[in-house]
C-alpha cells in the first residue's frame, strides 16, 4: 500500500459513518466467494497453472513497487529540502529508491517557494511509467511465454485479430494478460471507452483494414480466419450498486444490454449491411466481477448472435469443479457450457456456437479459474481495494506492454471532442483520488505509428499535441493549479520504438 | 449582384486607391486570357459542348438568385416592420420572391426591439440552401445526363471511386460538375480541406472499406477497378499573390509541392508498405486557375508516381486549338499530353503512364476546354469576382447535390479538434465576407449515413450536434452577439432523404 492510500486507510478508519459501512460490507460477503469449501479441503484447482500465476504476480509487484514508493520518497526529500546540497542527495534518494533521476531545475528552484511536490510527482508517475515499458521485456518474459490463449491459440480458433473493448475503467486494465490469460500482441488489440461503448465507426474502420490483409492474400491463412470483438462490462459482486460501472449507475444489466446493442444490433449490422450478410466478425460478450476477476461469458449461437440470457459464470464453475481430476473438470465445464447453450434461444432452432467459438470459450472458461485462484492466493480471495486505484490516465491509443488492474484509467479515443465523456468520467475519477487530496491528476497522452510509413511519427506525435492541447483547454480550472500535468509518447506498432515520451513535452505545463 | 456584393463594388469604387489598382490589375491583364485570337475569329471551340454550358448557366442563375434575393427581400419587408398586419404582409414578400416562409416568431418579436434582421439573414440562407436541395433533382436533370465523365466512364478508365480533394475555398466548389466536368454520385467523394492538405488515415480508411467491397466480389468488375485519389490545388492568373491559395500564402509551388507530397510520399506509401507494394489507389494532382477554371494536369508515369515539372495547361491548349476541327483538336491535345509526358521523369526509364489513366487524362482535358468557354461566354472570360464570395459555410461531409463556384466554404472534417484549420480559415474569410458587414456567418454542419445501418441516422445527427456544439464554443466571441448561426442537416448517402433539416437545431442560437 502506497502512503496515498495509507492515508486514504488512515482517514476511511477515522470516519465512524465509513468504518461501520465497511465492517457491514464484510460481514455480509463470504472471505473467499469463489471458493466456498469444507475443512481441510485446499482452493486449489487442478487446471490452475499456479506457476504462471507466480510470474503475474512478480511481475504485479515489480511494477506497483515503483509507484508506491514515489510518496515516500518525496515525502522524505522534502524534509531536507531547505539543506545545503539538497540536489545532490534528492538525486541520489531517487536514484535508489526510484530508479530514475528527479527534474533537477525543479529541485534547483525549491529554494524559492519550496519544493513544487505537485509536478515532482507527475514526472515521478511518468518517469516509473517509462521504467515499466523499458523493463517490460525482461519482467515479461516468464510469464508471456506460459500464456495459454497465445496468437497461434487464437488462431486455432479461427480468429486473426482479438479487438477487446472494455471498460476504461481502471479495474478492467488487465483483463488481457490477467482476467481472460490472452498473450498481449499485435494480434490483440485493446480499446477502452467508458461502459465498454465503443465506437461503432472506428471498428468498422479497423476490421475494413485487417479485412483488406485478409481478401488480398497477405494474411497467412486469412481465408479461414476472422476477426473477433469483444465488449467487456463490469460488476461489482460485493458492491453491486456502488462498485459497478459508474457510466452504467452500477447497474449490471443495463451495462450488459447496452454492450450487448452495440455489438449485435450497431456493429455486426453495419458491417453486414454494407459489406454484405455473413461479413459482420464474431462477437462475445463477457462480463467481469471486479472483485473476483471471474467471467460471466454470453453465448453466440450458430449465427453468432449472442443472447443476454445464454451465458455462465466462472466463479460456479471454479467452485464446481475444485477438487476435481483435470480431466474430470474439463468434462464438466464443457457440460456446464452446453447447458447455458440450452438457456434462451436454444429451442429457435439458431443451434450451437461454431466449434472454433466453442474452443475459445472453454479456453477462456479454464483459463479465467486460474485468475480466480490469482486472487485467492495472492490477494485474498476479493481485491483489498475492490474500487478505483488509478495511478494515472491514459488517453488516446493503449500501451500495448502496460496492462496491469487499476495501474491507469484509460480511455481510447483520437480527439477530446468525440471522446469528451470517456475523458470526463476519468476527470471525475482522479479528483476523488488526488485532487481531494492535494495531488495533480497525471495524463498520458499516447499514440502509436506504423514506423514503414514516411511521417507516420510525426502525424502521431501532432496528434499528441492536439489531444494534449484539447484536454489542457477542457479542463483549464485543473491546469492552471498545476493539478493536471500531461505528458505525450508514441510508439511504434510494428514493434521498434515503444512508448517513447515526447522530450520537450514531459511534465506538460511544468 | 446581390445587394451585399452591390455595396461591396459601391465601397471599392469609393476608395480611390482600391480602384486605382483594380484599374492596373484590368490593364495588366487580357480581358479574355484564355482565348487570343485575330480579328473575326470566334471563342467557339469544335469540342465544347455549348448546350451542356447553357444548362449549366441556367442551373448556376437559379441557384444564385435564391441567395441574391434574399438582402433585397429582408431590406424591403425592415421598411414596414412597424406595421400592422406586418408578419402577414413580410411572410407573404418571402413566399413570393424567396419561395419560402421566414420563422414567424422572429416576425412577430420585432415589435418589441426591432427586426432581428441578422438571424433572418442565416435562416433565408439555410432555407435557400434547402430549396436547392430540394429542385435539385428538377434543376440538374438537364446537364446532368451530358455530363461527359459519369461513372460509366470513369469504370471504363479504370475507376471504382473517385475521390477528390479539393481546397476548402468556395471557388473550387463547382470542381466536380464545371470545372472537371465529372457527374456527382455515389462514386465521387468530395472531400476539401484547405490548402487541399487532405487527412491521409481518413482516406486510408475511405480506401481500405472500398478495397473491402472489391476484393470480396460484391463490386461489379472490382477485379479490374481501382480507388482514384485527385487532389486539386488552385492559383489565380491574374493576382497570383493576392487571390490564390491562402493556406499556402498564395505561392502555387508551395500549394503544388504540399498536395503532391501527401498524394505521393504520405498515401500512396502509407498504402503500399501497409498492404503490400502496388495496393497503393491511382493519384493524380490538378491545379486550378480560379479565374478561369483552367486546369493545370500533373501526369503520373508507368509506375502511378507524380512528377510535378510533367503537366500540361488546359488554357494553352484552348489557344492552340481553338478554330481546329475536332479530330485535329483531339490529335492536337493528344500530342500535347504526350509531350508533357516527356518532360522530367521519362528519361528515367518510368515509362508512359497507363492507358486507363491517359484516357481519362485527355478526357478532363477536353472535357475543361467547355468550362473554359463557360467563362468566356458567361462570365466574360474571367469571373467577375476572382476572390471569394461564398454564401456560408459547409462543415462535415459534401451535400452530394451542392456543387457550385462560390456557393459555399467547405471543410471536411469529422471533429473541430482535428478541423480547427479549415474552420479558422473558413470563419476568418466571413470576417471579412459578412461580419464586417454586420451579416452573421451561416455555418450548415452536415453528415451522411447509411439507412441500412440501425443507429446509423441517430449518430449521425449526435455527430452534427457535437460540432456544432463545437464550434459555438471555438467561436463563442460571434456566437454571442449572434454574428454566427448553425443549423445541422443529415443526408442519406444511399439515396433517400437529403439534407434534412434537424428541425429543433435549425437556425442555431436564435
Amino acid at each position: 500500500m502506497d502512503t496515498r492510500k495509507r492515508l486514504q486507510a488512515l482517514q476511511r478508519a477515522a470516519s465512524p459513518v465509513a468504518s461501520a459501512s465497511m465492517a457491514l460490507d464484510a460481514a455480509a460477503v463470504p472471505d473467499h466467494p469463489a471458493c466456498m469449501i469444507g475443512s481441510g479441503q485446499r482452493c486449489e484447482h487442478a487446471l490452475v497453472d499456479r506457476d504462471l500465476n507466480r510470474l503475474l504476480f512478480d511481475y504485479e509487484q515489480k511494477v506497483r513497487s515503483r509507484f508506491t514508493r514515489i510518496v515516500d520518497v518525496l515525502k522524505r526529500i522534502s524534509t531536507y529540502q531547505h539543506d545545503e546540497n539538497f540536489t545532490e542527495r534528492a538525486q541520489q534518494h531517487a536514484r535508489e529508491q526510484l530508479g530514475f533521476d528527479l527534474p533537477s531545475q525543479v529541485l534547483e528552484d525549491a529554494w524559492v517557494c519550496g519544493l513544487d511536490l505537485s509536478a515532482l510527482h507527475s514526472r515521478c508517475t511518468f518517469s516509473s511509467l517509462k521504467s515499466c515499458v523499458e523493463n517490460a521485456q525482461a519482467e515479461q518474459a516468464g510469464w508471456r511465454q506460459r500464456m495459454p490463449l497465445d496468437e497461434n491459440f487464437l488462431r486455432s480458433c479461427g480468429y486473426h485479430t482479438v479487438d477487446i473493448s472494455p471498460c476504461s475503467d481502471g479495474r478492467l486494465q488487465g483483463v488481457s494478460p490477467y482476467v481472460l490469460r490472452i498473450l498481449p500482441g499485435p494480434n490483440v488489440w485493446v480499446k477502452a471507452y467508458a461502459g465498454a461503448l465503443f465506437d461503432v465507426e472506428v471498428d468498422v474502420s479497423d476490421w475494413a483494414q485487417r479485412e483488406v490483409e485478409r481478401l488480398s492474400g497477405a494474411m497467412v491463412d486469412g481465408e479461414r480466419l476472422n476477426y473477433l470483438k469483444i465488449a467487456v462490462y463490469h460488476f461489482s459482486s460485493s458492491s453491486p450498486n456502488g462498485q459497478g460501472c459508474a457510466a452504467h449507475g452500477s447497474n449490471d444489466r443495463q451495462a450488459t444490454e447496452a454492450a450487448l446493442q452495440r455489438l449485435q444490433h450497431e456493429l455486426r449490422e453495419a458491417i453486414d449491411r454494407t459489406f454484405g450478410a455473413g461479413a459482420a466478425p464474431d462477437v462475445l460478450l463477457i462480463g467481469v466481477d471486479t472483485d473476483l476477476d471471474a467471467l460471466r461469458i454470453h453465448l453466440p449461437d450458430g449465427f453468432g448472435e449472442v443472447n443476454p440470457h445464454r451465458y455462465f459464470e466462472t466463479a460456479q464453475i471454479y467452485r464446481d469443479t475444485v477438487g476435481l481430476s483435470p480431466e474430470a473438470a474439463r468434462a464438466r465445464i464443457a457440460e456446464i457450457v452446453a447447458d447455458a447453450e440450452g438457456m434462451g434461444g436454444w429451442g429457435q432452432g439458431n443451434g450451437s456456437m461454431r466449434e472454433g467459438m466453442r474452443r475459445l470459450v472453454l479456453a477462456l472458461a479454464e483459463a479465467n479459474l486460474s485468475q480466480i485462484e490469482y486472487v485467492i492466493k495472492h490477494h485474498t480471495g476479493r481485491y483489498a481495494t475492490i474500487g478505483h486505484d488509478e495511478e494515472c490516465i491514459v488517453a488516446g491509443e493503449a500501451v500495448r506492454v502496460l496492462q496491469l488492474r487499476n495501474l491507469f484509467y484509460f480511455a481510447h479515443l483520437d480527439t477530446i471532442e468525440e471522446g469528451t465523456n470517456d475523458m470526463d468520467v476519468g476527470i471525475n475519477i482522479f479528483r476523488k483520488l488526488n485532487i481531494a487530496h492535494g495531488l495533480p491528476v497525471p495524463v498520458l497522452v499516447h499514440f502509436e505509428y506504423d514506423a514503414r510509413i514516411p511521417e507516420a511519427r510525426e502525424r502521431a506525435i501532432a496528434r499528441g499535441r492536439r489531444v494534449r492541447d484539447a484536454i489542457q483547454a477542457r479542463y483549464s480550472d485543473l491546469v492552471a493549479p498545476g493539478l493536471l500535468n500531461c505528458a505525450i509518447a508514441v510508439s511504434d506498432r510494428t514493434g521498434g520504438e515503444c512508448c517513447a515520451f515526447v522530450t520537450d513535452d514531459v511534465g506538460g505545463h511544468h
